[in-house]
C-alpha cells in the first residue's frame, strides 16, 4: 500500500458512441487515478473535449457523453498531485494548433523538458499548466516538419524519459512509447474493424475487445485515413519496463507487458516465502495491496492464510471525524484487523513494500493492539531505495526510509518482530527475468535506464 | 451475492459529537443499505434530525453534523426497496407526541402490524409512509401505559416479528430486541461512560469502543436519567437468531451473535469440501461474498485457491451503456475473470447462496467465457427454498430457483457441470449449533420461528 | 420592502401533466414564498409528492415533474421562518389516514389550535412538525363524520383564524376559506373542463385559464367525481380580506379580492399626494415596493417621477461579504441610488410601510449619501402599530417602529426631513372602502376580526 | 429588449481580498454576461484563476474565493453564445509564457485577428479556444519588445476593432482601451491608494468606490510597482464610444461615457414624443427596456403612464413546459400584461428597438390578447439596419428586420395600428453630441468607424 496511483490512458477508433466506450475504458482504469479526467471525441474531424477532477463516474454524465460524440477518442485518467489542485493539468490537452485541432494524453514523466520549455517560452510560446505533457504538444506544433506525423516522430527523437501517449488529430489516432517502453500501453480488437489502446488489459475485458499485443518499446502506431501504420522512429534501446506496475499499481486480473499481474505477484510470495520463512500461525495480507502475495506465501510455507484485516470499500473522498477525538482514524477508516482471528497468533503480514515506513508502523501497532501475540512483517518486493522519476509519484529519496534505516532500524521503527525483504534475484525470478536485464529496477537498485538530471511535473 | 441487503441500527449515548460518533458508526455499516441514511441527535432534551436518500459519506457533510449537536443520537442505513424510491420511508423517524419528541429506528420486519395499522387509522391516526416502523411509534404513542418506558414494554409485548430497535425519547435512549432475538444488536462501551448500541461490531472497532455483549433476545435496555437499566418484557421464546446474517449478510469482520463471521464462513467451506469433493485444478471465490468460504474449501481440499475473478472496487451508482450495444455489462462492471488463470482449468467456483439463479448463470458463462475447462459451482449454505419476512428483502417463493428445481435442474439452469450445496448438518456444525436449535433456518428449511401471515414492508 | 412574504397556494384538477401546470403556477406565485416549495399529484387515485428547500425553478427538474404523473395536483411556496429552517414544515403535507391519503396546502395562520392540538397528543396523535396545518389533518382524521366532506366541514367549523385550504384526497380536491376570507384564493378554467385554484390571479395567467371568481369567504368547494358542489359549513361572519395584499405582498399585475392590485397601489399613491404634499423636485420609489404608489403620487402632485434608485434583479440567496468590510453590504446589493438624478434634489420618497425603521433610515441614508438637498418620506399606507396573526410574518408588537414612537420620532430617527403616512381614511378610498368595513385593516388600527389569543407557527 | 448582452469587465489593485471586491463588481455587472464569469488574483506574484460557466452567485462560494488571496485581481462575465457552450472561451485567460504567468479579459471584437492567428499557427503556437482574446495574449507574447508594457504597446498598434483590456501580470495591471473608444472602461479610486476599472460605475457604487474618469479612447494605463502611468501607444482617431450601451446594454443607474444612462434614456422618450403624436389613453413599457424612455415620452406628451406590463424576476434559467401544450409559453414566463390597465384602451407601447421583430410581434398580440382597443408601437431608437461587429451580439443582417422592411412592413408584420421610431437627429439630440459626431451610430446608419472586413469571435 505504497505510493499513489499515476495515470491510465485510453484511446478508441471506428467504433459508434467511441465517447461512451471511453468512458467504460476509464472506468476499468478507475485505480490508475482518482483526480481528474477527460475524454476527447472526434466527430466529421471536429474534436470535442470533457474533463473535470473527479471520479470517471461522478464527471460524466449521460447527458455530457452525448455532448461527445464521435467515433473515435481518447481519455485519461489522473492521480492526485502533491499541493493544492492543479486543474488546469487535468488531460487530455487540447488545442487548436498548425496541424488543426490536436489532443493529447500522456502516462509517464519527462526528463529534458524544461530546456525545450525555456526556448519555447523566449519563443513566444504559452502553457496553460506547468505539465511537461503540454510541451510535447508545443514541440509538436513547433517541428521542422510539416506533415503531423513528421512532427511526431521529430519529437519522439527529442524528448527523453517515459512516456506512453495517445495523440488524437482530425485525422489520425496516434500511439506511441517510449524507447525503453518504461509505462505499460497495450492494444486490442472490438468488432473487426475498431483499434482500442489502454494502459491495462482490464480495460479491454470490459469492452469485450479482443487482446492483440503491446504497443511496443519505441513503437509509434498511426491510425489514419490509410489504416494502421507502424515505425519505430528512435534507436533501439532495449525494453525496461516497470517492475512496479507488477509489484503493485496494475489491477490484479491485468495484462501488463504480456505477464498476468496476479500470478506474478504470487510468484513474489512463494519466492518471499522460501528465502525468509517463519514459524507463525497464520499469513495475513495488508489488503489489498499484500492479498496475492500473501497467497503465495501461504501456499508455499503451509501455513494458515487468513483475512485478519478486512477493508471497508465504501470509504468515500471525504471523511469526517470528531474533532476533540484522541482517536487517529487515519488507517482506520480503510482497514479493521479481526480480532478473533488474530488474538494471541503469530502472525506473517505480507505487503507489497515499505515507502516511508509510516503506514506499516500503523497496521503493525493494529495487529498487536488486538493481541496478536509476534508480527512479522515480509515485504515482497526489495526495499525501495530511490525515487522514481518515470511517472510514478513517489517522495524524494530522503524520505523512503530504506535509503537511510537498515533493515533492522525500519524494524524498530515499524515495531515488527521480525522484517525481511524479497531479494533482487528473488523478484527477477518472479518476473522470469534471470538475466535481470528485462525491467527497470531503479526503484530498488537506482539504476535508471534514461540518465536523471531533474524532477518535472510527471503524469 | 444473493439478497440484497437489509438495514443497520446505531446509538450512542453520553458522547460529545455525537452524531459524528453515529455518521463513523454508520460508515463501518454501510454494507448494510445504501440507499438512504439518517441521523436524529439530541441535544438539551431537543431532538434535530437529518435523513435523506444515498450513501453516508454523501449524505452527510460537515455542517450537516454540525447542524445535528448533543451528546446522544441514533442512526440508520436503509437498503433498497423494491420499486420506486419511497424517501418517506427513511429512518429515523422523528414525531412529536404525548411522550414529546420520539425517533425511532428499526432493523427487521413486523408480521402484525397490519391490523394495528387498520385500529389506528380507524380512530384517526395518520402515517406518513407505509412502513411497520412508524406503527411502533403511533402504538406507543396510543399505549394504556403513562409513562414511555411502560408505553414502551405494552408494546413490545403486542408486536410480532422480528424487531431491533432503537428509540431515542428526550430523555431516554432505549433499545430493544424481539423475543427470538433474530435481528442482530450488540453493545460496547467507549471511554468510561459511553454506551454505544449497533447492528454489528465492526462499528465499534471504528469508534474505538470496546465490545460488551449482544443485547439479549427479548432484552430490553434504557438508558436515562437513573443509569441503564434491563428488563425482558416478553415471554422468553428462545434465541433464534438469523443464520444468513453469517452466510452473506454481516461483514466478514464483525462479530453477530457473539461469533466472528469470516471464522463461520471459513468453516461452512471447510464442511462443503468435505461433503462435496471435486476433482479439479484451483479454486475460485465468486468475490466478495464467496471469499471465505472458498479459502476454507481450498483448505480442507488442498486444492489451490485462486482469485480468479477481481471485482472493481470503483463501481459508482450509475453505469451509462452504449446504447447500440449488444453486449450487457451487468454483471462484467463488477466481476472481471482473469483469463489467464482460469484458462484450461477445472474450476470449483464457490458462492454462499443462489437465489434466483440468473446471476450465477452469468458468472458461470463468464468463466467458461475465458476458456474453463469445467465449472463445478458449490455453495455454502443449502438450496434457498423459502422467503424470508423478518427483514431480508428475498423474492417470493416462486422467484427462488431451489423452490421448484431440483439441484440437477439448477445445474443444468446456470451451465455448470456440476453443483452441489452445503447440508443442513453441515450448516450447523459451521454455526456450532449441533442440536439445530440456535438459530432460524427458515430459509432453508420453512421452519418458521414467528408465525407467517403476511408480509408488510420490511427493514 | 417591510415584511416577509407569505404562502401561495396552487390546485389544479382535471389536466393532463397536472404537475407540471402546477410547476408554472407556483413559478407565477415565487413572491409569495421563496424557502420551500412542494407538488402533490394524484394518478389513479394514488398521491405522490415532492417537497424541499428552495426556488420552484430549482427545486422541481423535468425528472422530478415526470415522477408525479396524474391529472389533478396541489402545490405550495412557503416564506422563510424565524430562526433555523425547518424542513419538516415544507408544504403540502401528505399522509395515509382514515381515508386514504391526503394532501394539504394552507396559506393563513389558525389561532386555536393549540388546544387541539395537546387534546391529540394526549390521544397518542404524532405530528412531524410544530405547524399548524398539520393540526387541520388530524382534526379530520379524527373528526365525528364519516365522510371526509363531513370530516372537512365539521372541522372548518371548529378552527378560528385566516385559512386559504387546498385539500387533495384520492377522489377529491376541496379548496376552503376562513368564514372572513383573510387570505385570497381565486378560481379560474382552463379548457373546458379543468378548474384551477391559485392564491392570485397571475399565476391563471402563466396558464392561460381565465379568472371566474373568488372563492368567497366560509366557502368550500369540493371537486369530486360527481362534479363541483360548494357549500358555506361556517355561519356568515362578513368578509374581511386583508388590506396588506393590496399595499404590498401580491404581484401588482395580480387581480386580488376581484381588485387590481397595480391600479389600487396607485390610487393609495394618489391620496397619499393630496393628504400629504411636498414642495419637491422629483418623486422617487424605493423599488420595487413603492413605484407604483409613487407613480401616483407624482401624476396626483404634478412632480416629475424619477427612478433615483435602481434594484439588482440578480441579487441571489447568498452574499459574500469581504470580512475587513467597514462598508455595510445590506441594502446595497439591492438598490443603488443614481447620484446623478438626486443630487441636489428635494427628493420625495415613496414606499408602502414602515415596519421596524431599520431599513427606511439605511435608504434615507444612501440617497443623501450621494447629494440630494432634501428627503421627504412619504409612505403609502398607515403607521403599522399591531401585529398580524393571520398569516403575516410581521415582528412582535415592540418591533413595529409605530407602535411605539411618534411620527416625528420615527422621522428623526430614520433621518427624513419629513415624513408623512397615508391616513386610514386615504387608504379606505383607494380600497373603494368607504364604510371601512370590507377589509382586515387589523395591523394599522388592531381591530382584529378574529379574537387573538396566542400566536402559533404561520403559513 | 433585443441584442443578448455582451461582456464586462473589472479590476482591482492594491486591496485586501481582492477577489472578494472583484466579486462585487462582477455582481454589479451581471447584466452584461450571464453565461460564464471567472475572476484571476494575483498574490506575492503569483497568479491564481478560477472560472466557469454560470451565474456570478453560483460560480463563486466563500470557498472557491478564498483560494484566491491577494490584493490584486481581474474578473469578466461573459454573454451566451451562438450555439453550444464553449466553456473553453469564459475568461480571464491565464497563460505561463515569456513574461511570466499573463492573465487577460477582453470586452469587445477585434476585426483583423484571422491574419495574425494565422501567422501564429504557422509558427507553432497553439490556442485553447477560437477566441480572438487568445490572439492578444499570443500577440503580447511573440512581440519584438522585451518588456511587458513594451509589448502591449506593440500589440495595441497592430490590432483594430473594439477592446476594453485588462491585463494582469507578474507585476502589472494594465488596462487599454481601442483608439475609438467603442467599448466602455471607467476607473475608480477605493480608499486611498487603491484604483478600481469597470465597464460601468454601478460596480464602483457597489464596492463604494469613488468615480474618477473614463480610461480615453486610445489610453494604456500600467499600474505597477512604480505606481500609474498614462500613455497613448496609438495615433489618436477620435472618440466613437457605442451609442447603443445607451439605448439598451448599460445598467441605468451607471455612468457610462461620463454619461448617466437613465437620464439620456428619458431624454430619448422626450425627443420620441415630440416626433411621433400618438393620440392615446397610457403609455406603456416593455420592462425592463423601454421603462425610462416610456417616462419621457409620458412627461413630454402628458399621457398617462402605466405599468401594463409586469416582469417576473424570479425567471430561472431552466423552464419547463408541459408537453402536450398548445400554449407558447416563451416570452409570457417573463412577461404579463395586466389586462384591467389595458382593457379598451389606447396604448402607447415604448420599447428601445426591434431586432428580428418576432418579439415585439408576441408583446404587441398579448396586450391585444387582453383587450387593448389600439396599440401604437414606439421606439426609443432609430430603425436597426445593420449589423455590429465591435463586441454586441447582433444577427446577421439579413436577420435584421429594418434591414429589409419598411417601417409600414414591420408594423403589420408585429401587428400594431402604428409604428415610429426616433430619427438620428433625435438620438443624437438625446446624446447631447449636437454635431452627430461623438458616437459610434453604426448599428443604425452603418457607418462603421472601423473598417470591416469579417467577423470573429466576440467579446
Amino acid at each position: 500500500m505504497p505510493f499513489k496511483d499515476e495515470c491510465g490512458v485510453f484511446g478508441i477508433s471506428n467504433q459508434q458512441e467511441a465517447a461512451k466506450q471511453a468512458y467504460l475504458g476509464l472506468y476499468a482504469l478507475q485505480h490508475r487515478g482518482q483526480e481528474a479526467t477527460g475524454i476527447c471525441a472526434r466527430e466529421n474531424g471536429h474534436l470535442r473535449l470533457h474533463k473535470a477532477q473527479g471520479y470517471v463516474a461522478d464527471v460524466f454524465s449521460e447527458s455530457v457523453l452525448e455532448s461527445l460524440p464521435g467515433d473515435t477518442a481518447i481519455g485519461h485518467t489522473r492521480y492526485s498531485t502533491h499541493g493544492g489542485s492543479l486543474s488546469s493539468a487535468a488531460q487530455p490537452f487540447l488545442v487548436h494548433g498548425r496541424f488543426g485541432q490536436l489532443a493529447l494524453c500522456h502516462n509517464g514523466n519527462l526528463l529534458n523538458t524544461e530546456s525545450f520549455r525555456n526556448r519555447l517560452l523566449i519563443n513566444g510560446h504559452t502553457f496553460a499548466s506547468p505539465s511537461d505533457s503540454e510541451v510535447i504538444i508545443a514541440l509538436i506544433n513547433t517541428a521542422k516538419a510539416d506533415t503531423l506525423e513528421s512532427a511526431v516522430e521529430e519529437v519522439l527523437q527529442q524528448i527523453r524519459g517515459a512516456f506512453s501517449l495517445l495523440i488524437l488529430s482530425e485525422k489520425q489516432l496516434i500511439a506511441a512509447r517510449d524507447p525503453h517502453g518504461l509505462r505499460p500501453l497495450a492494444m486490442a480488437k472490438l468488432d473487426d474493424d475498431s483499434i482500442v489502446f489502454a494502459s491495462e488489459s482490464c480495460a479491454f475485458d470490459l469492452l469485450g475487445a479482443d487482446y492483440t499485443r503491446e504497443v511496443e518499446a519505441g513503437e509509434m502506431i498511426v491510425l489514419g485515413p490509410d489504416g494502421l501504420q507502424s515505425r519505430f522512429p528512435t534507436k533501439k534501446r532495449g525494453a525496461k519496463p516497470c517492475v512496479f506496475e507488477h509489484v503493485y499499481f496494475a489491477r490484479p486480473d491485468s495484462l501488463v507487458f504480456s505477464r498476468n499481474v496476479m500470478a506474478t505477484r504470487r510468484e513474489m510470495g512463494r519466492h518471499l516465502a522460501l528465502q525468509h520463512p517463519v514459524d507463525a500461525d497464520i499469513v495475513v495480507p495488508v489488503p489489498d495491496s499484500g492479498v496475492h502475495a500473501a497467497l503465495g506465501y501461504a501456499e508455499q510455507s503451509g501455513i494458515r492464510f487468513e483475512f485478519g484485516m478486512i477493508r471497508n470499500h465504501y470509504v468515500g473522498r471525504t471523511f469526517i471525524e470528531p474533532k476533540q477525538s484522541i482517536r487517529s482514524f487515519g488507517v482506520k477508516v480503510k482497514l479493521n484487523p479481526v480480532r478473533d482471528l488474530l488474538k494471541g497468533k503469530r502472525v506473517v503480514l505480507i505487503d507489497d513494500s515499505i515507502v516511508r515506513g509510516t503506514t506499516s508502523k500503523k497496521i503493525v501497532g493494529m495487529v498487536r493492539g488486538v493481541g496478536a501475540a509476534e508480527v512479522h512483517m515480509r515485504i515482497s518486493s526489495p526495499p525501495t531505495t530511490h525515487s522514481c522519476f518515470y511517472g510514478i509519484d513517489t517522495p524524494t529519496r530522503e524520505h523512503l526510509i530504506a535509503s537511510h534505516k537498515s533493515k533492522d532500524e525500519i524494524r524498530d521503527f515499524i515495531g515488527a518482530d521480525s522484517l525481511d525483504f524479497l531479494s533482487m534475484e528473488g523478484l527477477q525470478k518472479a518476473m522470469g527475468d534471470m538475466a535481470g536485464q528485462g525491467f527497470c529496477y531503479a526503484c530498488f537498485n537506482g539504476d535508471y535506464p534514461v540518465p536523471v538530471e531533474q524532477t518535472n511535473f510527471a503524469c
